[in-house]
């Protein structure tokens, strides 16, 4: 692991670009860290990368208010990364399978499946890396992501002991069910009530799936990308219950 | 309205007894309160009463924490209050039909219509005469109640232009849906997932039902009674986010 950038900060978080090839992530700390903390993997949308808005206003709130680490890595294809050409070409197919009136939710299972194949042996080589920094240390570890992060967070926490609370949502059973039966650490799980993308029978039957004795819920009217802005303090709080 | 007991004080909440007659209720303000203040009025569960525990408990919260008047009140043959002969009559009725059978939710649903054709005038005369005190006064009112009171809470805070939010619950679609489409202010809606009196589609129906523009269902595993401790603190910050 190789860090690329100098430290930068920021209203008390540190940001650190860094390199664990063919990995490109960043790392957000309190300012002054040291010793271990709990730490939050976050996985972003499709078309996104590592630092999308969202994911840093999450970042944030999370190095400010709870003491955490986070981390976010581009995904294959994404970001800083690569073209993808496995990747491209079965999205170019994906998209004039679907404009020639084909059902979205099994063309985007299929294609995460296949791109979790990559990221999850990814994500944890990432986890053993960070938490040999000695600001980050071996503390809890949490995983956040929705939409393609939810694809590719679930066969993730399905797979890694170390999670011990996972937020997801804007995902269907269809791509993730069989995982996320072999999942049983708290959930909290995003719904859109009037998602285009994922009917919404595919985003219940995926809560529905968790093993988990405890697993949260909650849907808010509105599309796909119309996640209201109050789940950000759900977000919040359910980290820290579960991981400070 | 007429106080009936001396106000008992603890750990900074006020609780004073008092009677509008037929009702017999409770008020929980924040010792030593003087002027309006937002004001929560709480349905509680059948068999319940306006001073069973979780009624108790919210109102100490939002009393402590927000600042908030809370006001309880039984419902006709509930609590303190004369048994009710048609209702009783009715609930003997019911029993033996569910015993020999029958659907459970239909004759939940038409017994809870019956009950609401009184509650929501009294609750709707507690209002008035609770808002005239001068440590109450005429701030922002929200609603809550799951159970009995979601199906007396739904038809009143459809009623109700004061009512600002509500959280409501564990309550179905067959009982309360057209009143449900009246209401537009948000709610904040509990679902168990493995509720045996309020099948799992009534309850995802009637979160659908309602026209508000923000509605936010939280579903949790487990049974009608087993709401998960962690969605009083939801409570809590709902009611803070929509009256303060």
């Amino acid at each position: 692991m190789r860090f690329t950038s100098d430290t930068s900060s920021s209203d008390g978080v540190c940001e650190q670009l860094f390199v664990l090839d063919p990995v490109l992530g960043v790392l957000w700390t309190p300012e002054g860290a040291t010793g271990p903390r709990p730490l939050v993997l976050m996985g972003h949308g499709g078309g996104q990368h590592k630092k999308a808005p969202g994911i840093v206003a999450r970042a944030r709130r999370l190095a400010v208010e709870c003491g955490f680490a986070v981390v976010a890595v581009d995904v294959p294809g994404h970001g800083d990364r690569p073209k993808d050409e496995e990747f491209d070409r079965l999205a170019t197919e994906n998209q004039a399978r679907a404009e020639a009136g084909e059902e979205l939710a099994p063309l985007i299972a299929g294609f995460q499946a296949l791109v979790a194949r990559r990221t999850v042996p990814e994500w944890r080589a990432v986890l053993d890396a960070v938490q040999r920094l000695e600001h980050v240390g071996t503390g809890p570890v949490g995983y956040w992501g929705v939409s393609l992060g939810c694809g590719l967070g679930v066969p993730f926490v399905a797979a890694e002991p170390r999670v011990r609370a996972a937020v997801l949502g804007l995902g269907g059973a269809l791509a993730s069910a069989e995982d996320a039966a072999r999942i049983t650490v708290p959930i909290e799980f995003l719904l859109q009530w009037d998602d285009e993308r994922v009917p919404r029978a595919q985003g219940l039957a995926l809560f529905d799936a968790f093993a988990s004795a405890e697993k949260s819920l909650h849907a808010n009217p509105g599309k796909h990308a119309e996640m209201p802005a109050f789940e950000l303090d759900s977000t919040v709080r359910f980290f820290a219950r579960h991981l400070s």
